[in-house]
């Protein structure tokens, strides 16, 4: 670790390398994801149908299955200034630590006080909410990352925030809504009694710590009952996958720009919003036959969608309010354990993955939480940057895999998204610390009770 | 905001623009700080008195008044490399929210999961702590930077790292206790039974939720019952205000970049790390007659050592056990209110700075905590980083400046240090947003009790 490197460490784009519009990996489908449909008839839904629930833009960019590029306008641009372009760090600490031939990189996307890139999607849903005139948003937030993001966007450009934190987060990361009130956001623990389906679980679940679920059917309703309001969603929508292609953009721009080609790529797995947006511009190429490449997709032993799910319309919500779509599911039932730490709590997956998973065109693995955050501390000590318990499903998985090329002797090059940072996560490092952590394994007889509850078509 | 800016919101620095040398201001300067003095004798300190206590290296540092540049290890720029060089960005959604025709930059030290400019130093001690064969080191930490970066570069070279914290920010501040840990740091709440000086103020101030200068004692003790430790400090002393000069010739550099020259430079002042650092090279071009610069010191209306303390040779801690300095001091009896949120809680300040200040070369503000907080939710809004109490001080006093501009249509150009983010404060946050904080002023009478109790030389 004494000489100059050729690559650097951290490789910044400057500001008007910045993409100037997000890429639509749709437009390269073949067997393009299937749309949504109304939950009541059955039918798939249109630009009208989604009106009540979703902003007009941003419907229409739901629906567009076509366009490949589409711009990304000035104001948008002039916020993402404030904290990108993010940089793609070669990790030569780690390389180092682990005595792997294999070349590590990282796109780091913690770089903001949301602390993830959940920032990514959350200005430009707020813009358009802006352009349209309303008052305000009401969504859900899991691990706090979401719902920070969008209090930062909406403060902003003033506008309203309502968000539904899920209860076992709310407790495990009180300072978290502080952040949003920083930023002027209302926070309500979900389940709440604001609401019926809210009223409805905590009648029949009394001790429940929440999920995604059921927080997403909570705002959903709060849209409803509030003129001028609309409902935004983090992760899993097609247009969320498009606003996060940034992070795939600006790692392939800084990769080319130092003619570096990744052999894999790695990325954890909730929604799907960070992976998809990772591997946008990659996998661009390989749906049009230019090259190839391997993709992983990791998710947590104790919510595994892709590796234990199936492919399936189900509902996106615990209350099936929202429209129904096709994805990899626990089924809409399934609540993660509450001694899982941190995100990825999400019973589905992004429509437009599940549908490249189902194609065969990216991989999937689960990993069990301690192991995680072994992989946490490590790359914390030796790269400086504490890891998010979300990302850190990447760190696992890339270890792993550089591990591999060190038995193999394979120089591959590994590029993995480090979404965020932990430093609201100290709960569940501290559990780790002491010994408390364990891992949660749903059985087959769960997710099958799960399964039985689908919706039947 | 919808036009392309000539100056980017954030200036980058290239890897290989990192500087490779450390600037020492007190090469410049005519009136050199006043030499240590042995507590016991009140003689000046050498090379040799110093040995018990600091690493060799770092004494000579300590006590080199005439060399200017002094040349970074190639293992600390390496270190350095995973998160410098650090932005410089153009506050232009701040300037627009005030409507002033200032031009408003700021250094942003925050981007490392110490979350400070204290790495920066940190780094540089263990590394020399390393070199000399050192198991380890003892320190203090106040609101937590400092230990959390002393323990990350220990991890990185493998030292132990045994951290006395301030009672109350530990108490406040469980999280920054388990970030330590994942660093393998050791951490102790001050004042603790560990030591004989812990237990003699206990006994005095059963109560007493703790001092710097009551950790410091600490962790010098206990340096002097380990063998192969030494103790290591991250304000106040020169050598700190050398390693921290890399964020102003990085300010600089990014700055001559672009033509741009700061009529006022601002800077939170504790301990003096982040000021001396971040004016170094702009004050050696003051002290060597090449341009002039207004500095502005901004410290806690609660501990105001510049505004309201003396210029004498004084106790660094409470215990009496380190070397007496020359520096504006509170008096080392002097323990800042509780209901102080942060840092900044250091009765007496760098002798280098103290003599800048007493030479006219720098002013000094004061300001109460909770305008404070108004201007850091003010920047956290506009700006997206939320930001340390800490640096908060700096962005009260660069708004104050920026809203003089407007009404004198002056179109000043102001720089200021963003030394860190407040992710781990959100309990004083969240004593702002309750409407719970309050300000504290120590009366004249407080004062003088404390100024009586001065050594007497």
């Amino acid at each position: 670790m004494t000489t100059e490197k050729n690559i650097p460490y951290k490789i910044y784009l400057s500001e008007n390398e910045l993409p100037h519009a997000w890429y639509n990996m749709r437009a390269d489908m073949k067997n393009k994801p299937a749309p949504l449909l109304n939950p009541a008839t059955g039918e798939p839904m249109g630009y009208e149908d989604l009106r009540p629930v979703f902003c007009d833009e941003l419907i229409r960019q739901e629906l567009d299955n076509d366009t490949a590029y589409i711009p990304i306008p000035q104001e948008i641009r002039d916020f993402y200034k404030m904290y990108r372009p993010a940089p793609l760090t070669r990790a030569y600490c780690l390389e180092e630590k682990l005595q792997t031939p294999a070349k590590i990189y990282y796109k780091f996307e913690g770089n903001n006080t949301s602390g993830s890139h959940k920032l990514n999607s959350a200005i430009a849903q707020a813009y358009y909410a802006k352009q349209q005139g309303l008052k305000g948003v009401t969504t859900e937030t899991g691990a706090g990352q979401w719902g920070t993001a969008l209090s930062m966007a909406c403060a902003y450009l003033g506008l309203d925030c309502k968000v539904y934190m899920v209860k076992c987060s709310y407790e495990q990361k009180p300072f978290r809504r502080e952040v949003m009130r920083t930023y002027g956001a209302s926070v309500t623990p979900s389940p709440s009694m604001d609401t019926a389906i809210g009223r409805k679980i905590l009648e029949e679940h009394p001790g429940t710590t929440g999920s995604l679920g059921c927080a997403i059917s909570e705002a959903v309703e709060v849209a409803g009952q509030n003129p001028g309001y609309r409902y935004v969603l983090g992760s899993v929508l097609n247009q969320v996958m498009l606003h996060q292609s940034i992070i795939g953009l600006e790692a392939k721009a800084a990769m080319d720009k130092y003619g570096i080609v990744p052999d894999i790529i790695i990325g954890c797995a909730g929604g799907g919003s960070n992976l998809g947006g990772l591997i946008a511009p990659f996998m661009g190429e390989k749906l049009r036959g230019e090259r190839d490449y391997q993709f992983i997709a990791v998710e947590p032993a104790s919510c595994p969608s892709l590796t234990r799910g199936v492919f399936a319309y189900d509902y996106c919500d615990t209350g099936a309010v929202c429209p129904l779509a096709k994805m990899y599911t626990l089924g809409s039932s399934f609540i993660p354990s509450a001694n899982h730490a941190g995100g990825l709590r999400y019973h589905g997956m992004s429509p437009t993955l599940s549908q490249l998973y189902a194609d065969g065109l990216m991989e999937a693995r689960s990993v069990e939480q301690t192991k995680v955050f072994e992989a946490a501390e490590l790359f914390a000590r030796v790269e400086g940057t504490l890891p998010a318990p979300e990302s850190s499903h990447a760190i696992r998985v890339a270890i792993d895999e550089a591990l591999k090329c060190k038995e193999s002797g394979e120089e591959k090059t590994i590029l993995f998204g480090l979404t965020g940072t932990g430093y609201f996560d100290m709960y569940a490092y501290e559990k780790f610390h002491n010994g408390e952590m364990s891992d949660y394994i749903p059985t087959d007889e769960e997710l099958a009770a799960s399964f039985a509850k689908l919706p039947q078509l």
